[in-house]
């Protein structure tokens, strides 16, 4: 699977073939293999993250644990709702987030952020790995961790094939991804930068805190991926606003970069949809970022 | 370089060599590679830390630099104490903290945090390549870049070549050490963890600024270790009492581990020394931690 054999031929497909065989090339465009730094957005980039992120159906099964245990938290928000299965508040919270309202996501950051305290990293960790071996997508009729994009998956491999390293960059939870990077993408824990919470060290064990660390987003994705990776990347693919810095910063360097935004376009095989990226895509021709079209540029999308 | 020749047969170099053959061969104490994972403090531990840290060499330079250009800096500390050369000044700050006195640390810390504000990583990079390509240690009468220890550059190989992956997790700055890992020690900037500040994301660069981010030292070495990795190491090295808790983190799992302690007991090649790294050797008996005594186990300290 080191071919794109997914990818449709055309200019979104030629621009990652030229920029790759530039930069592995003898010539002025040449990059060393360990200057050959790939970031990827992971929600809506390289899984679906639709009708809802996967990382809040996660959450909201444990927000209805804990409504079920608790009588007087399960009349209250995000509690009531996740007891209900009312997922559309859920939605609703990071739609008005991204319009500028951040009042019921802050309600729902509290719920998110009390959710697992007090549970180990390994804890955390197993309960992670038990959710994916079980939950299926609500629409698509494939477990989730079939969810993601195999032309995205053929370009992790492509990539590593031609000396990159990939590091995924996402808004979604660092030790969320974790426990199946590395099956579904090829990419392992120490690569992957994420949002966090704190975490307390208590008698040689980690134990996750309600306390938030880092909401991995926008300019925020840029410097964590040189607090990580200590270099500038020379390739980024994203699809939403959230993205913008992170493939500004790839852009940012003085020599050859390429930046790609997935475009949800496809109601058929998964979901159309512009909302919350429709800045990102309207930059993408002033500068220079190649778009792949799920409609038009992926002949596959699952697996 | 991939025995410990300058390692001295006796009880430490066994029980490094012991712990890798253990954790390399088939049987009940065999790691997969990938969970290999080692971790290195760095002043003190891989390279020298006495009369001063070679960072705050680093930092008094370009302290004295301010003061020499703006008179009403150099009437107060640090900038009074960098133009004058006091340097105990700056060992004393660091003293008194280690006696819990924060008074002229924090003091210290803000001409720390101000002294690069404003300047683009891969600057403030440059910078740092400039003093390591020409500073020299104020006693040993070699380059910095020569201050690392022979035997502990030989257990990184060592370790390598057995399957490891070796991180540097140290109280220094992560920004300071990145451009050397590599060429003193074979570890790449995005395995280099230590302390840090904010950085801004300014028009496609990051720019160093004022702002505190992490203080990589005890309990906050574990939390990060996880935070950089998702993976508790088995095998952890430091020198002083901030680094009990990397070691007990290390120690802290269900396999086999080692944790080992350089004690700096040999003034003739060296130093000899135990203020800051009293309790970490006190515990060293009862946890089972290896204690390197340069004088004893090390054949040769500097290459």
């Amino acid at each position: 699977m080191t071919e794109l054999l997914s990818w449709a031929e055309g200019p979104t497909k030629s621009a990652i073939v030229d920029f790759v065989d530039r930069v592995t090339t003898d010539g002025p465009d040449f990059v060393a293999p360990e200057a050959r730094v790939a970031v990827f957005d992971n929600d809506g980039t390289l899984w679906c993250e639709k009708p809802a992120y996967i990382q809040l159906d996660f959450l909201v099964r444990r927000l209805a644990e804990q409504a079920a245990a608790d009588p007087a938290l399960a009349a209250t928000q995000p509690y009531q709702a996740a007891a209900a299965g009312d997922l559309a508040w859920f939605g609703d919270a990071i739609t008005k987030h991204y319009n500028g309202d951040d009042s019921a996501l802050k309600i729902l950051a509290g719920g998110i952020l009390s959710a697992y305290a007090g549970l180990s990293v390994e804890d955390h960790a197993d309960q992670i790995k038990a959710f994916f071996a079980e939950a299926q997508h609500p629409t698509l009729g494939r477990p989730y961790t079939a969810c993601s994009y195999l032309p995205m998956v053929e370009l992790l491999r492509y990539l590593e094939t031609n000396g990159f390293t990939n590091y995924i960059v996402s808004g979604g939870g660092r030790d969320f991804m974790r426990p199946v990077t590395a099956s579904m993408y090829g990419v392992p824990p120490e690569r992957v930068i994420g949002s966090s919470v704190g975490l307390d060290f208590v008698d040689g064990q980690l134990k996750t805190t309600a306390t938030p660390e880092f909401l991995n987003d926008g300019p925020v994705k840029a410097v964590r991926i040189w607090g990580r990776v200590g270099r500038r990347p020379i390739f980024a693919a994203g699809n939403s606003n959230g993205d913008i810095q992170m493939l500004e910063y790839a852009g940012g360097g003085t020599g050859p970069s390429l930046g790609l935004l997935v475009r949800h376009d496809d109601a058929e095989r998964e979901f159309d949809y512009t909302a919350g990226a429709d800045t990102a895509l309207g930059l993408a021709a002033d500068r220079g970022w190649a778009v792949a079209s799920m409609r038009d540029d992926w002949t596959t999308v699952f697996d």
